[in-house]
């Protein structure tokens, strides 16, 4: 690159943030083709000199360049700009697709557990719902407007629950927030006075746990077996205020809690007026059978507060989950709720509410549900053919992740997430979910376990095994 | 300009948004002096054919610039660089004004304190941002994302901020949320203990006293005279751990807090360790003089929470505020925060970064400003010239209320809003806002006050005012 070539760079000195300008400026330039994979770019004492700025801006600006893999070469040596990869990303993505380095290696690592798989969210479906609805926003879009959400998406979701889970809700039941854990908390902060017991599932889902903690809770867990949650597994004595359940696909295990201890939980609840939290957060997906339908459409509802979320659904960015309350709560809600007002975007609320009506939620779901399912298959056949004398499957006919075993029930599975993690894989240790001891295994995300990644998954588990042992 | 010269507008054509980066091309060189006031530009259709991009791009650009005052002439005639300013960036933007949305007749009532204009919303510009980023949403505005707050808008706030409100602050002080609301709630969480003292402005905002009593603060009212809050006035020896005010336009007075008595209450903070949530919500909007800095400008920092919002400057119905916290308070709000997960759409984040960072905020505010300040004074004078000797008139250097007293200490300003409301007005009666008993009065909301809204006003109090008492 000649010296004079740099006059594209014209850096705005007025406008604040010249690393910004410097890193947008060939961020383009690269994007555009002008400067190509191999070109090397001017050094950094070189080109502060000739744009006038401090060297550090320019380092700086090239650091995040380097960070999002738009630069190679290490700092000290002649930094070139890398080879981009060319290919579109999921067979529909135009040429304006950004590059892969977009991706934060510090953020997506397969197999990590609770996400859906992001390059398969159906960009086009929404753009245009979100798009249509940005374009024509209208007064009661713009305002305060209705704090427990907006009216045309509490009924989409009724509709949506109704249908697909079995839940028994009027939209008036329902109020819009920013996600699972939001819900949690607020149920909590209504529910709970200092020092009340909740019941919490024991391996479960440790935000839950911290969150009725942070409301005042005492933490009573339960053990969690093959059939779920058990009331009757419970300390006696304790009548708990709040339970906290995930029925349809416990988090971490993947067991569905049988019908008969979702009846004497119902009817545990009902006698002792407990409130059951039912945290539904990925049962959208279910594999083998039918799914068990919700634990709040199987008795009169007035015992649960059930939660659901589009963060597994379809992307946690969207930062859009519900929860479905009994009507008795709905006073104490709603003040809460009015004094802080409402929580999502009403015409983010509203696009969600299109696309839920237009049909593209459930086309998602179909779609992604045979995607999953054959994931989770390979990713389970693969652990089963290759290291069942170590690692043991389980239940796999629902959900984004996979929970295993390991046969050593003194193995450490957190050395081993480590371990796992040192190749770029990020399944959780068991042991992380659970208060009492627990058998170790490993949780493993499966949305985004292609072929290669399962291979990578393979070949890091030969090298984290303990051979000797076998 | 010749021909050729527009090598220096290189478009990013895998950039998207080639109108914005026309927009900003121009605007960098006239910043930067390459191109002088008086200088003619390319007509746009033959910018758009050296470009090779429509017509219809160009001209939007153009109008951009046009909007924000750099570019004179109308459309037809040549355009030329404008005879800018050489002060700060205050001038004048003559805006394309957006068709009038759809009024809800529901929910819509004049004068009502705490709404912006609706109607004047900039549908385009936002939409524009908008959809460019629902169109390319990258993994990483999909994923769990940063729980803080995106990048990129964390760090527009804090030059716009910067630049508007004179607060200092790194870009990893500052949180995102969805409302006024939930950052005071997210405040008083991490910092008090059940039973703290809370000091809180008399009379003052009632939401904020209602989450801060919720969070568990004794609340200790302090009385605001026309110099605002004062720490001198509050009950002697209470220690509090919080003091909630709102120093550059106090809610609902509308009196801004003295130097004197912000140095002070700094003082205070700094000497019993105490922390100041300021809620600066409609401080953008200043019609006299200079408009007083932030408070948490003004000292180290260390004591003040600053809280801002978008809900008065563009939008409620964007569910979208802010908090810039101390350094100190970082840890304990980052934990909540992680626990919680974040709490906006990412790509509504990055939308607004790019709105801010176009230029579109501080052309909209430019054009607010000239507005709200003439229904202001419209508003003021017609009270002062027909019912001066019923309703006094308070401050009306900024802000979108209109703080008024009844000159009869003893009249019931509830009884005279719902009179109004039968009307179809709803101010505010001041004595909601108050603890102690408080001089009675109305809070009219000025920012949509057309002169047939305002005529309307003046029939309404003919009807309520006591004639016989004149």
């Amino acid at each position: 690159m000649a010296k004079d070539s740099a006059a594209w760079l014209n850096l705005d000195r007025t406008g604040g943030d010249l690393e910004g300008q410097i890193y947008h400026a060939v961020r383009a330039r690269i994007l555009a083709g002008a400067i190509r994979p191999g070109d090397a770019l001017p050094s950094t004492r070189g080109l502060a000199a000739l744009l006038g700025v401090a060297r550090s801006t320019v380092v700086a600006g090239y650091e995040r360049l380097r960070a999002e893999g738009f630069l190679a070469g290490r700092p000290g040596s002649a930094t070139r700009v890398a080879e981009l990869p060319t290919g579109p990303r999921d067979g529909d993505a135009p040429a304006a697709t950004p590059p892969r380095a977009a991706q934060d290696p510090e953020r997506f690592m397969p197999f990590r557990p609770g996400l859906p798989d992001l390059d398969a969210f159906p960009v086009k479906a929404w753009s245009r719902c979100l798009t249509a609805r940005a374009r024509h926003l209208r007064w009661h879009d713009l305002g305060y407007g209705e704090a427990m959400g907006l009216a045309p998406l509490r009924e989409a979701i009724v509709e949506h629950v109704a249908r697909t889970r079995a839940v028994v809700a009027d939209p008036a039941q329902v109020v819009i927030l920013a996600s699972t854990a939001a819900a949690i908390d607020l149920i909590a902060r209504v529910s709970l006075r200092p020092g009340d017991a909740a019941w919490v599932e024991d391996p479960g889902y440790p935000t839950a746990r911290s969150l009725l903690a942070r409301a005042g809770a005492r933490l009573v867990p339960v053990p969690v077996d093959d059939q779920g949650f058990d009331c009757a597994a419970a300390p006696p004595g304790t009548v708990p205020r709040l339970i906290c359940v995930s029925p349809s696909h416990q988090y971490p295990t993947g067991v569905a809690m049988s019908l008969v201890r979702r009846i004497a939980l119902l009817d545990f609840a009902a006698r002792h007026d407990a409130l059951i939290i039912e945290d539904d957060y990925d049962s959208e997906f279910h594999y083998a059978g039918r799914p068990l339908a919700a634990l709040q459409g199987l008795g009169s509802g007035a015992q649960v507060a059930y939660i659901g979320t589009f963060s597994k659904v379809l992307a946690p960015g969207l930062r859009l989950a519900y929860a479905i309350v009994p009507q008795a709560l709905l006073p104490k809600i709603e003040a809460t709720i009015r004094q802080g007002g409402g929580s999502v975007a009403v015409h983010v609320q509203a696009a969600m509410a299109d696309f839920i009506r237009d049909g593209y939620l459930a086309a998602h779901i179909r779609r992604m549900r045979k995607i999953y399912h054959a994931r989770m298959e390979a990713t389970a056949a693969m652990i089963e053919t290759r290291w069942s004398a170590w690692l043991v499957p389980g239940a796999r006919d629902g959900g984004l992740q996979l929970c295993t075993r390991l046969r050593d029930q003194t193995a450490d599975d957190r050395a081993l997430a480590r371990m796992l993690h040192h190749h770029g894989l990020a399944p959780t240790a068991l042991s992380t979910c659970a208060i009492a001891p627990t058998r170790p295994g490993l949780l493993f995300g499966i949305a985004s376990a292609t072929p290669e990644r399962i291979a990578a998954l393979d070949r890091a588990l030969g090298k984290a095994c303990p051979v000797d042992r076998f």
